[in-house]
């Protein structure tokens, strides 16, 4: 079970309730029995709930104890006669609705009442919604919104005029500015949104351009600690609904983000460049600036890219070629130096 | 205009004032004419000024609106009849200027009242100039000297004995220690300056080697959120006078930084190398440690400099070649699995 | 000497005193003689201590001023007259604990007193041991516990349950949470430990995973301004004894870091992998999940590793080869776009 000094278990719960937040049919199994924790499949035992979806652990599930488990229709046949089955085509989403039912407070719990911590330094002209958690030395400037069920992580900045709808989640020591955000987000400690683009006249002495553009971001939108995202130039910086960006991640101005995007760890896109929905970027990959990546394309980890990205693409170097044409490329180059050795 | 929730718009200004302000020449209209706004070509209006720098907007120069353009000479033939013309060879740098006049307080306003927020924690050793904000939450220990028209971001904390000159706008949730800061810097939230080199003398326990230098920061540099440059562990990290450094970006201990370079987010500059003056790094690029780079020289987004280059020079690649053998490389190892497929 | 506004020299000290902390025997010099500081050889006088480690600067060492000298036995016969020697097979460890006498303060001071804050938000439900400094603006929750000696700067927050052993210092604005920390750790300013891992179900939503491991930390580990670590998504991110990790450094959720490693600046582990012992992990290099680095391995710094590495295995490149390949790769491609050249 996950350790009891940070995690509160919600369990015990009934086949019935699992197959309800599952989405799951019970195939099989005790609809009254009692389940307490989720566990993978070595682990599990009895009073647990497991899934399986990578094949390569299909060993595992037909030797598991688990007391119930979350399995595609096809592995119906290969089940420990004792395994409860919950069948669904989508296993380890299915898990993810369980595991939150057990442990709901390990993300970002609903908040349910208003606390404001009397050293909070909030302006009277700011509006806060109902049942929000807002921590010790949080400063809140004029004009903010904040939208109901929100909570305000320590010594976290909102300047003046920003904007966060309902039921997000800000970390502490984060910095917001110039910003709307939407409902359902979540921003961990650390965040800097807001701050100028990097933009500047060159010459003997760089003057700064100022940047008169915001950021929007949309609703379900996570953003990982110690992640920066700039404003705009003139247009506003945009990250759209159900983007999940992980940490040190590094957005320039003007930059568009479709909507349910997936930025790895350090990764960066420069300057006006256009990512669209269902872009994958892997960890520590770049994309240079004023790009266009169409939609569904995927970005290996540490590429860097130069030029746009057609929609499904997936490419891979540095320079980003067509996946398949960089592991040639790989192979190539290794074939040379083996025929040279010596030389 | 710029979203009013967040800026305020200081026009109107007449085209008189704007050519002072641009440090450009009226070569044609009406010296009263009133402007309000700033506006990219396509966008603006007959109250807007614009401007004309990539000749790749020629186009939407000559079918613009704007009621003024800032352009060089050569452009004025190809302008609409009812645009105003403000004259000049660099219309980017003047568009900077006039676009500061408009949205002053987009560029950390000029602080001029002193307030100190009850919360801040101030040692009473400290010497504070003239017209300072300080946040809540702000700590100062002993012997810090703020020059006068500071403001210091809430939470941050400057450590014993910090030095900041005048006019420096120091962002939220910042650290700064065993550092001397000159006049008209920027810090962004989040940037720590002065923690431990990362100096082991390596064993079965590595031991720390004290860090004994300092960083020594010019006037006129701006630092970008979340970047982080350490202390020397002898002599001091050294940044020069207007150098600009985007968010995220990793500066070494004994590092030496020259006057007006250009560090593009997410590079990084190992210990103890030498940057000269007006280099400009790309995004993501790293330098290793101990080398030298002359005045001037270009290294692309993504480099990694495992070598001196020279004045002038520009590189790319990994590691970093002259920029034209680079594409070379590229283009050779590309007809390599060409002439390889099926292989 | 180290700048008198940042760093209180404790000198003098005798070579008698000097011998016994290097651990390093006297071969040379009145014992009674007294010593005010360490300086390079190049800058050192009668009153400095210098040591020499790396062959390069036998020139310097042969002519320099320093009135006492770190070395090995080897380099005894070069040393100039007046020169006190104090012999030691590891000179550079040496230093390392002579620099720490002389500047005590510089290596985090050890805490004698306690002293809390008044602006500190501390849980009544927390213990905290002994002799702690726990600066403004530091928000405790509940069931912390804090060993004896610790330091906590100003606006960090602990978060729920966390443990930090003794004599640790955990720098400003830093945020630790599903965390057991052990003894001797220091972590800088911004530090993010045991935020959520990056894990969603993908889908046109993608779902939340609940990350329910934590963040173990061993004894005297130091980890990097702005540095993120993950906590695990079932079983824990594990950090070994005597690791260092240097600033803006990524460790994703489930990865298992051995004892003594170092890792560079901006460098990132994905997640699950599994690193030795002893391994280094170079600037900016970064790992790909899942993979296993067997002990002492060595990554050079930009690496992109994307394959299991044996132990004692040096790598190179993107991805990452033997760094002898790697090497002989550079060679084979510019050699093939010379015989290219104008084709």
């Amino acid at each position: 079970m996950a350790n009891p000094r940070f995690f509160d278990n919600s369990g015990p719960l009934s086949l019935t309730d699992l197959a309800d937040i599952a989405k799951a049919e019970i195939h099989r199994g005790d609809a009254q029995g009692s389940f307490q924790d989720v566990q993978p499949l070595q682990k599990a035992t009895a009073h647990d709930i497991s899934f399986l979806e990578n094949k390569l652990y299909v060993k595992a599930y037909e030797t598991s104890k688990a007391g119930a488990c979350l399995i595609e229709p096809a592995f119906i046949e290969r089940a420990p006669n004792t395994m409860a089955l919950l069948v669904t085509d989508e296993p380890y989403r299915a898990y993810a609705r369980v595991a939150q039912a057990f442990y709901p407070s390990s993300c970002f719990p609903k908040v349910n009442m208003m606390s404001i911590h009397k050293n909070a330094d909030i302006d009277p002209s700011a509006r806060i919604g109902n049942n929000c958690t807002i921590d010790s030395g949080v400063r809140i400037e004029a004009n903010v919104e904040i939208g109901s069920g929100c909570s305000i992580g320590a010594n976290t900045t909102l300047k003046q005029g920003v904007s966060i709808g309902e039921s997000c989640h800000i970390g502490e020591n984060t910095t917001v500015q110039f910003a709307t955000i939407g409902n359902g987000c979540v921003l961990h400690a650390g965040v800097r949104i807001g701050q100028d683009g990097f933009g500047f006249a060159p010459g003997t002495e760089h003057l700064k351009v100022p940047q008169l553009g915001g950021v929007r971001i949309g609703d379900n939108v996570d953003i990982g600690a110690n992640t920066c995202i700039d404003r705009g130039a003139g247009p506003d910086t945009v990250i759209g609904d159900g983007t999940k960006i992980d940490n040190l991640v590094q957005i320039g101005h003007n930059v568009e983000i479709g909507a349910g995007c997936l930025l790895a760890a350090m990764s960066g896109v420069s300057g006006s460049t256009k990512v669209g929905n269902y872009v994958m970027i892997g960890g520590a990959a770049s994309i240079a600036g004023h790009l266009t990546i169409g939609n569904g394309a995927k970005i290996a980890g540490r590429s860097g890219v130069m030029r746009d990205i057609a929609s499904g693409e997936t490419v891979a170097g540095y320079p980003a070629f067509p996946a398949k044409e960089y592991w040639r490329q790989v192979a190539a180059l290794k074939r040379l130096t083996k025929s040279n050795k010596g030389a």
